[in-house]
């Protein structure tokens, strides 16, 4: 097979919601994706933070009310702590991988990545990306006085607290993922949709926020000119009329035909909705990229067009 | 001047002991750095975590305390964050100065370092460095019998937990730092003195233990073929007989000299001799290099030969 450049964008909720089972899920994902590798694929691997994101927030604000001395911390430094608590974890699984598999020459490093996003972005005064774990709805209401967090229901499985989620604009460390990328490394960037910042003058500030991985996995292939971008998910394809007697399971998509789609409202928001625009904002950047949506376990056989859904330009 | 790859030892003391503290040190730190860059000098910073792992540490355990779904954090994922932690406002600072003096080509990145140690390493049964903030005896003592934290007296500051430090044997992700520099990036690396790691077979195993960020700057220099090592502390030059009336500070020192002294017990333990014993150890690796040990403000002073205390295998 032709060598691809590969970028990956994994779910935060795939790696666990403790230490423990990050070190279980990483194990998992390192195999899917040493799978490609192993196809001589150059392979980049952004990832969410959710649950880890609003764990770290928790633990400081755990510490600011132990210790007078320290203040609370910003959600953008909990979100570089993040990416290197899970980075640490992920490449070593990867380096862990490839050594099984024989392959000694391919080293994987992690990035402390920033990504600007407009101060006036409308999602700051509607937050909407889930962080952290589940909470009761007597819980929830708690935090929400206590801290003025914003808690919201999240698909029947509890209350989670919401953040802002502004749009990708521009990767500030593109130039030294590119470098690490030609220079033949695997690279972890863009961890948890990237430390949100805003442009002040020279200031980059840091913004109470979380990217979408999605939308920030994304712009990172399309940076990168990568020819996939693969948005890894819980389900094998994508479907309309999902959970409906006339559920349909697509194996291909052309831009026009997600557009239609999502204008009908096929994809739920905050879901695949999220996903289904990622994709279709790569493939559309330019001709040939092609978006893939698949599962984890199924990577490999989505890039040899056995599975998944598949998103072009066109109908090839 | 001619154009020097200068590797920068910075203490994690100097970076304060909270984040509005640290927000200030570093914009100090990033004019000192700069003043070299725009000499036309190649930089890499190395920094120390002493006073943020120890909060990390504790805010993890905070969260355990509150959140029974938490386990404990291993000092190894601390060190980890801390290298985030530090690394994102470090770089934003620097990229902040260079900025403001126009230099708009010349990027800045953090990589998360991993450095392997010995499992074997004798300083596992003897901890000896300070991490985290101090505390008083009563409260020290609390620490002990909580958490079985071994503390001790801090040059009659107060107590601070101590933990093993052990040597650092070999840089995990010294390809990807070579690369970022290769390709004009300052690079921040070894952060914490890099994430300690075990080697057990083909698997990294964080060790719980902090690295001496001068031993890992070393290793750094010495992996990068750096001409300079600089190690910033308190005082501008390294002295002999220190506080006594017969004091002599040194402003040049062979490694034969410098091995004299540390036999002589001329320097702290904890405090100078490691940084002596840094700079002896990157001196005497190869003709040509030089370790230099002065303030943060005088680093540009003491390339250009005016102040610090230069140690070289010979004297020139």
């Amino acid at each position: 097979m032709e060598r691809k450049r590969i970028v990956i964008a994994l779910g935060g909720n795939a790696l666990g919601n403790t230490l423990p089972e990050q070190m279980i899920a990483v194990k998992i994902t390192s195999k899917a994706i040493v799978d490609l590798i192993e196809q001589g694929h150059e392979v980049i691997i952004a990832h969410g933070n959710g649950p880890q994101v609003g764990m770290i927030n928790n633990a400081m604000a755990a510490l600011s009310r132990e210790d007078p001395l320290q203040p609370n911390t910003p959600l953008s430094v909990c979100v570089a702590m993040s990416q290197a608590y899970i980075g640490y974890d992920l490449q070593n699984a990867l380096r862990e991988e490839l050594l099984n598999r024989n392959i000694s020459d391919i080293p994987v490093a992690t990035m402390i990545t920033q990504i600007r996003v407009d101060a006036e972005d409308p999602s700051f005064s509607v937050p909407s990306k889930p962080i952290g774990r589940f909470y009761s709805k007597e819980q929830a209401m708690e935090l929400n006085q206590k801290y003025d967090y914003i808690m919201k229901e999240d698909a029947g499985r509890g209350y989670r607290r919401v953040v802002a989620s502004p749009k990708p604009i521009q990767i500030v460390e593109i130039g030294a993922i590119r470098a690490l990328v030609e220079a033949g490394q695997v690279v972890i960037a863009c961890g948890g949709g990237g430390i949100p910042v805003t442009l002040n003058g020279n200031h980059l500030k840091g913004a109470s926020a979380v990217i979408d991985k999605d939308f920030a996995s994304c712009l990172l292939a399309t940076e990168l000119d990568a020819d996939y971008l693969i948005i890894l998910t819980a389900v094998e394809k994508v479907a309309i009329n999902f959970g409906k007697p006339d559920e349909q399971w697509l194996s291909k998509l052309t831009v026009e035909q997600a557009q239609k789609y999502m204008e009908e409202g096929q994809f739920a928001p905050g879901s695949m909705l999220p996903k289904v625009q990622a994709a279709v904002n790569f493939a559309s950047s330019k001709p040939g990229r092609t978006a893939l949506i698949t599962l984890l376990e199924k990577a490999k056989d989505g890039i040899a067009g056995k599975t998944g859904t598949i998103i072009q330009l066109t109908e090839k």
